[in-house]
Order: C-alpha cells, then structure tokens, then sequence
C-alpha cells in the first residue's frame, strides 16, 4: 500500500487528504516513480477548488503537477528509461488523467525527463513549471532579445523569478511588479533591474520613467483582471503582453483603445503550448539544461514540507509569503 | 478660392459644410492636390462625431483619409513627384494635421502614391485603406497561407471585401460573416467561400463545422464589443485575432478563458504600423500593385456623390446599404 493525496470534494486545503490505496501498476507509455520531492504549484490549489481551466472528471481525483523520484517500474513499450533512473515529472500532462502527491506516481513518458545529476530530487522537481513556462512566453513566443524591457508582474512566484533569470539571461532589463514593499528587496537580490510597488507607485509612470518613454515591449503577467488596463498603459509600441494565469476574481477587460494605438498582441498561454510539441520541449529542454549547466538558471527553493504535512504546505502557498518554490518531501 | 468640407464642432452629417477658402500652399515636405475624387471611410464619420481613435485640436475642422487628384503644387524639398502627377493619398496621417476632403488637398509627400494607370480616379482612391488595412492585418502580421480558414467579420465594408480578395489570392479559405441574410448573396459574389449570417446562426457552430472541428485560425474583425468572445469560440488553437476596429459600442472582454486554453494571441491593429514604417509600407505597396496588374485585386465601387453632397453621401454611410467603396466626386 501506498500514500496518495487525493480530495472527495472540492474546498479549502483541508480537503486534502493521505489515502492509503495498492501500488498502482504503470500501463502503456507510462512509468512509475518512487516520489522523493513533489513540487507545489498554484495550479494546484486553483484545481482542488475548482477554479483551473479543468476540473476532475470524478471525485475522489489526485492531484500534482510535479514530482521527482527514481523509475520503479515501467510500461509497454517504454524503451526511453529503465527502471532505477532518477527522474522528475514535466507538467503537461492533465490532472484529470495524473495526479503526482503521493508516495508513489504514475505519468506518460513523454512527460518524464532527467534532471542534471548536480541538482537534488527538491531541485529537480522546482525546474519545469517555472522554466517551461517563462521559456515559451519570453522565449518561445516573445522573442527575447537584447535591450529588451520585461516588465514580469507578480515577480515573487517561482515562474516570475525564472522569467526574471531568462530575461538577465537574454541581456534585456527586468521590471518586476509586487503589490506590497515587503518583498522589494527579494525580487533585486533575484536580479531584477527595477522593482516597481505596485501598491505605492504608478506602474505605467514608473516603466514610462525607467524606459526613456518608450514603454515595456514585453510584458509576463498571470494577473489579468482590470490590471491588464495597467499593463496596456505601460507598453511599448507593437508590445506583446503574455497572459499565462488568472489570478484575479475580476472580469478582464480587452484594452481596445491601446491595443489599436499602440498595435499590442495580447496572448493567452500556459506551459502545454510547449510541453504537447515535442520539437518546442525538445528545444525548451535543452534551453533549461544548458541554463542549469551555465549557472545563468538557478532554481530556488523557498521550504519544504514532508509529504504528511500537505494541507499545511497548501495554506502556506495560498499565504503568499514564500519567495521560491514549495516543497514536499518523501521519505 | 476654393472649397473645403469643414465641420465646426461634432455630431451628424450635417455639422460637414463647404467652406469657401483661400487657394493653401503646400510647405516643406508635402504636395498639393487638385483632387478629382474622394473615398469616404467610417474612420471619417467617427471623426466627425468626436467618437474616433484621435480628435480635432480646434474647430473647425478639415477631415478626410483618401483624395484621388492631380498634383498642381509641391512644397520645399520635394523631389518624388511634379506638377501634373497622377496620384492619391495614402491614409497614413493623422487627420489633426490633414484633410482630403475639398477641391484642394495638401498632404504630405510620404502619403502620396501613384496609382495604376488603368484605373480611375474614383478607383485610385478606393484601392489604399482597404488594401493596406487588410494587407498588414493577413499578409504582414497574420502571415496567411493556403489551406488557412480566415474568418471575415462585417466583411461587406471594403476592407472586409479587400480580405476576401487577399484571402483568395493566398489559396485560404474566407468565411464571411454579416449580420443579416440580406447581404449574404452579395458576400458570395464577392468571393466568399462560405457566408455565416449572424442573426439567424451560431457562428462558433458553423466554423466548426465547416473547419471540421479545428476553428478559424485567423480571424479579422472590426466590431469587438462582447462579439470578441463568439470569436474566440469559433477560433482554433493557435489562432490569432486581429481587432482593426471598435464598431460595437459597447466594452470588449478579453475572452481569458479561451485565450489560455487555445493559446489565442488578439491583436490590435490599424493601418498605421504599416503606412508609418516606410519598408512595410513599400512592401504593402508592392504586393497591392501586384494584385491590382494580375486582377486579383479589383476595388469595388459602391455609388458616387457630387461634392455638394456630402451630407448625404456620409448619411449613406451610416446606413449601411452600400456595397463597396462611397466615393465623392469633385467636378
């Protein structure tokens, strides 16, 4: 028997609980880890309230996006790993069919990479989420280059401190928005170029200051809601903004009047964009492993919780007090 | 003396009088034109009413985006083009600065082009705005190709016609959109492989349909308004909308949702990005000439209106009878 995470309905973290169930046998295409760190996301939390772009199609329903462990069994057909391989999950497969909280985890193999041998299980199951996701937007998508300005809105989220790196990475310049003073100070130790207190400060007076004029010609934000307006009036000429989240409860505008003067594309886009095209994960893979190799990526780890303490790790997540990512650990 | 459509302060068609004016003369950098005719655009209407993307410093006020004439002065330093040229304007200015509707027009060098020597003054001035707006919006942003499902809403305006024609010529499929039945017909005349009467059908359904399940993946829409949201419904993975207007009066939604699950990028455009940048606007010119000498491209006159007429003749406008370009004849 094995400990899964699992909730019967939807709710509050405490939904969450630890069911004790047979170790599940991987079928075709699929491999089995033995979990030894699981990586939380916000996705996550969204997903067992209800409120992700899916919902599970029963309940009890598993959840997890990410997980590392070593291979203990594989399916048919697997030919790509063998069994003893150390391993993480890349998330973009759909939580209706895999759910990674647990002792043990089962995923296609297509959504299964190595991670680089100098990183620990922690490490190699904060990387996908964040670098998949920020790559494609900034990279894929945006087209990243030199003398760029980003403007990153809640910067503080592992995926917005990676998208602060890959912007460094790119030598263009890294705004990063947070609503409170209180976690100024973290988003420029993680690099960023300017941090502007969204709380206190004018977001397009103070990009309109820092850029001479000319405005961010690329902007990362999970936020939406009436903040898209914000972010519109803070843009370049012919700026692409990249919508991947809704944090928000409010409904979104399209800003029309500065999408026809300024000739903005506004895109929706989450990590499966990247993660269902096997040419762009390839490319999104070797991107991360040369970053990671470089030191120019570096995954950072807020805490860890153990595996029995999962509601726990889901309230903290919901307090936005982390800077980095949240942890589970298998023993 | 000359006379020259001024309005003296916003509202209906009636605020645009013929001012009897003195004979202006070109300055450095611009032309002068002994226009022979007019192409009237909505552009000017929503001018006229206070309603459109800029507005008057002062009254009164000159307006007008397209004049046909011959060229009968040239300012200081200009080189391009002489007396006795035969050319129209390119609606690439702002109209605070220039207004083409009058006897006379004066616009600046860069705005002015020749036009096909087969064609009409009438149809010299109905060939610019609709063919650069749809060309930078399918060719230069939406990079159409053959066996693309191109989805025209309002199409029987001229640049809806103008994208049926570009959408043709590219080898793609045009699926026209139009609110009531009675221009259905007219819309198949134009070219349109398929017509999708909005009143009477659920547009997201017929595009399934009709794309076999995948959507448009390239859509071109002057309305916004909530009809943003249909669109994204009808559109497949991947696709982009381009917004060139903002016919609907009432706020556009960003349609989140689909726009995370699909990927959708939404654009906001107008003919600006392509007639302020001298290397895309040679580009348009090039493709449009093309067009125009192979008979892929035919502008398509509505009705002429003496000058005397133009109340009526943007009164007929508003109505949205016409089928094809207004254009105002100057004796």
């Amino acid at each position: 028997m094995v400990k899964i995470v699992r909730f019967h309905q939807f709710g509050d973290a405490d939904v969450l609980q630890l069911d004790e169930l047979p170790l599940a046998e991987p079928g075709k295409g699929e491999v089995r880890l033995k979990v030894e760190a699981i990586g939380l996301n916000r996705a996550e939390v969204m997903f067992r309230q209800g409120a992700y772009l899916e919902q599970p199609d029963s309940f009890p329903s598993t959840l997890g996006y990410e997980a590392a462990g070593v291979i203990d069994a594989v399916g048919e057909g697997v030919t790509e790993f063998k069994i003893g391989d150390r391993v993480s999950t890349i998330p973009g497969f759909s939580m209706k069919n895999y759910g990674v909280y647990g002792e043990s985890a089962i995923a296609p193999v297509t959504m299964v990479a190595k991670y680089p041998e100098k990183l620990s299980p922690q490490e190699g199951t904060a990387i996908w989420m964040q670098y998949i996701t920020a790559y494609g937007a900034l990279v894929e998508y945006g087209q990243i280059k030199s003398g760029d300005f980003v403007l990153i809105s809640a910067a503080i989220s592992s995926v917005g401190s990676a998208a602060i790196q890959i912007t460094k990475a790119a030598g263009a310049t890294a705004i990063a928005t947070t609503r409170g003073a209180s976690k100024k100070q973290m988003l420029l130790d993680k690099g960023a170029d300017y941090v502007v207190v969204t709380d206190e400060e004018d977001l397009p007076n103070k990009v309109m200051e820092i850029t001479q004029g000319q405005g961010a010609n690329l902007i990362f934000d999970p936020v939406a809601g009436s903040f898209i307006e914000t972010l519109a009036n803070a843009a370049a000429k012919g700026a692409t903004i990249i919508e991947y989240g809704a944090l928000s409860s409010e409904a979104t505008p399209f800003p029309l009047f500065a999408a026809l003067q300024k000739g903005l594309k506004i895109q929706g886009y989450t990590l499966f964009e990247i993660a269902g095209d096997p040419v762009k994960l390839e490319k999104a893979k070797q991107y991360m492993y040369d970053g990671l190799d470089s030191g120019k990526l570096v995954p950072i780890i807020d805490r860890s919780f153990p595996l029995e303490q999962i509601v726990d790790a889901h309230r903290y997540m919901e307090s936005n007090q982390q800077n980095g990512k949240i942890i589970v650990t298998v023993p």
